[in-house]
């Protein structure tokens, strides 16, 4: 397998691929971080309604005018304080996905606490827009083989992993790969003394572009994702606007959301099959 | 709300905003920090010393040779130490306002600790200038409830969050907001060896002047905070001249003082209103 | 010593040498760190996976086609998860090297473990290639008296130490010098929200390129060492084959592979010697 | 004192001063560290001992090529291990001074060793020069009342703190200020996993350069500190090199050694006095 990668087709007359994707967190992973005791500081909740006051609205205009289908994942405790949130993502032609019911870091909760949020959440989402939400996004990227048999159960796509650099099947679910390096949180996210201090726009922005490149040079997908009260601040969308811009002029670069990648994925076929018992480390048997 | 950021008007003929201020923090948070028990070793000091012997009056001679009102929030225990400091100030054109009385942390004080330091701070500076400060900036830029309300009671405004990029009202209070990014401390700041190491003073000023550019582009309030023992240093006082230089060359741009933005913006009103309600996240009543 | 320090000749017509070597860790560290109780997540798995599914054939691709020989230290564990890797390498022209077998972390191991693993895993090269390696490489590149004697009494070269920019001989064994600045996984490793972000591909290729044009102005060895998973993504390749095609265009370089640069070393002399004497510090004897 | 920062003069016909200095560490801080027990491993000291072997003598060759006098701080230990170091430095036009015997950190020593460490040092180097050093450089650049007691008891000048950017004098002691922004090791050092990664060569040495230019334009003194272990690598030493050679250009730029500097503060006078009763914060009474 090491020296015959799986190879992958694009739609014509695409080669390659890219997906402009948002976590919508806003104040999500402060509440579940402090769910068992909520202190009365509210610097972070301020810093975080940055998001739904300015940021999303920001984001979204800059797609809308670009005409760009992007893909939101919404944990469902902000679509319930924020009942305009996936009505008005569907209006400006947006996709919306799962993403937790309330930010759910997967170390901390058993299997049944995660079916459990996954269920609530897909019944706000039908509540709240009349339809059931087709894909999935892991709080902070983690995954379980019980979280992927739930999603291969509600027939949801999945994009938190990061083995290879097209879609790919794991445990019978199409994954939508995702990268640390193309996620804003990691340059950008400052909400105390100890975190690592933020890196320039351009200087991030433009090692996006370089790996935009080098995907579409290489027939591959480029996954972005963003955070609304990360990404969008003023200049910051002017950055990724940039970006996208380019992206936009390439011709042959399919630059969807992920539902239309899922579907293409599971017409198509192609790409690389990791099968249940590959999930865990060979070896494993022998430590455990 | 999401869809209908809440807009914001400039005094005629100015489209955005741009706001210079000085954390003036001196030797005050190491005071605080060891205030149980002060070690024998003064490396520390003499480094934050550098600012009331050479740094601040570095960065005043920048502003009043360019003619701009900057602000400048003082603990009331570097106003003590050196007395000449508050009318110093006052004297070349510049605001002042309050930063605690030892750079006291919110977290780690009471609420009535809270409002002695503040009442305390009011009357030095009072009895220094013979008039009473007319704004407020929290030590390490966190706040509580407790706290705005005892702003709204002196009738005092803020510049402590993050919730905008524009001014807005919380809980009565006029809020100026700030930013992690646009502070000086969080890149350079370096006191030992388990620190982040500094960044260039190019790579983080151009970062601002992006930001500040973005600000410009889309009428919003550019807030720059730095302080006096860290950007008083020879080139970062240059790089910043550049910058507000650039700033100072945009003629819808307006250049002005915390206390001015206040006083345009109880004028004037607009913006986003944030009722003491719904400061606390709404789903805490479930956690607590 | 400190003012003669020790003069290396490369063989004619070279007056300076570079290497390129691959640490083939895979999941290797993962099972390491893991081996007392493997988690139930699959995140990191899937990530480092990506190594052998895709960033492996890229390397190896970029090299075959430049007619470049690389050196690839393989943990056993993982040539026995997949056994058309050493014979794959093998058969495209590259040097294959040892790795410990489970990426086993000196610190945590006794020297009996150390030999065990050290046997165990060239039994697992001999058995699927046919021969013998020829060369170690330390996980985590530490290194203890106890390896160095059984690394000589094996006749294997080392590539672990930073004692110099040329190959020396340490307790009787070929030392080829790798240095932290010029691994890959220190500035782009990164597997989860504590972790250091991301340099820009860009930039640290930059710095190795500006290094490795000081090594040839200076008669030195260029040693650079990437990951499989880590450099394996298309912008890094990209980035990578741009520093390679430099150093072939240089042709008083000697590019090749740590196999070659050890029998020159072994040949020629040269070079600095330390004793087995020399290697515990001079003064350790007083604290112990 | 805030609003008339203390003159300083250069002697005629300079109006700035640069000076060059070097942290001779070696294996020194290692062998303090471990002082109470030695570990087997040897992959730091060997990164360590790359300073004796190679980079010392490249950094100084820099420095004879170009007519520099630069100042060397030694361990005693260090010079005890190389008897060749300082007479060799002094050979070479070099200045020497003392850094501690062990490179002993300050806060995990009491004040009869400090002095214990000094007065050690001393002898060392008068027994391997025939000559006492002048001056200190407190190891960490940390500091106590007792150390600057001690220096001025034996007559030494110090450059260890960062309270002005030119010489000043404190409990009666000339201090040669230094500061963390112009030294090698917070950018540069890396010995394992959890350090901060190394910043590019290229982009350190500009903000050095961006430094030194904003010093010579308000007369000030650019003191630069680097490691012989790290700053000795080809690239650095090409940079520092590039570095040194603009500021020789300087006409107006007194680029010399510490000793130089001291015994001109020493006769001129000028800058900052700091009484030691000056040295503890002025409000510590309250809180011990």
């Amino acid at each position: 397998m090491i020296w015959t990668p799986a190879p992958y087709r694009w739609p014509d007359p695409f080669r390659a691929a890219a997906c402009f994707t948002v976590d919508v967190d806003a104040t999500a992973p402060y509440l579940w971080q402090h769910r068992g005791a909520m202190p009365p500081t509210i610097a972070a909740l301020e810093h975080r309604r940055y998001g739904m006051r300015r940021g999303l609205a920001r984001l979204v205009d800059m797609l809308v005018r670009r005409g760009i289908r992007g893909t939101f994942f919404v944990p469902a405790i902000v679509a319930e304080e924020h009942p305009d949130l996936l009505p008005g993502l569907l209006e400006r032609g947006q996709d919306i996905a799962l993403h937790g019911y309330m930010h759910e870091l997967v170390a901390e909760i058993s299997d049944a606490a995660f079916t459990e949020a996954l269920e609530r959440a897909t019944e706000i989402f039908v509540a709240q827009t009349g339809q059931r939400p087709r894909g999935f996004r892991s709080p902070a990227w983690e995954m379980t083989p019980h979280m992927l048999a739930e999603l291969a159960r509600m027939d949801l796509w999945d994009s938190s992993l990061m083995g290879d650099d097209v879609p790919y099947t794991i445990a019978g679910v199409p994954e939508l790969p995702v990268r640390w390096d193309n996620d804003d949180a990691i340059f950008f996210k400052f909400l105390g003394a100890g975190d690592k201090s933020p890196r320039p726009d351009h200087e991030v922005v433009r090692q996006w572009q370089d790996d935009a490149q080098a995907q579409i040079d290489s027939g591959g997908l480029f996954m972005l994702t963003v955070h609304d009260w990360i990404s969008g601040r003023a200049n910051r969308v002017a950055r990724i606007d940039d970006l996208l811009r380019g992206l936009a002029e390439h011709r042959d670069v399919w630059l969807t959301s992920c539902d239309a990648l899922a579907d293409h994925h599971r017409a198509m076929g192609g790409g690389l099959q990791v099968a249940p018992d590959q999930l865990a480390p060979p070896h494993s048997k022998e430590f455990t």
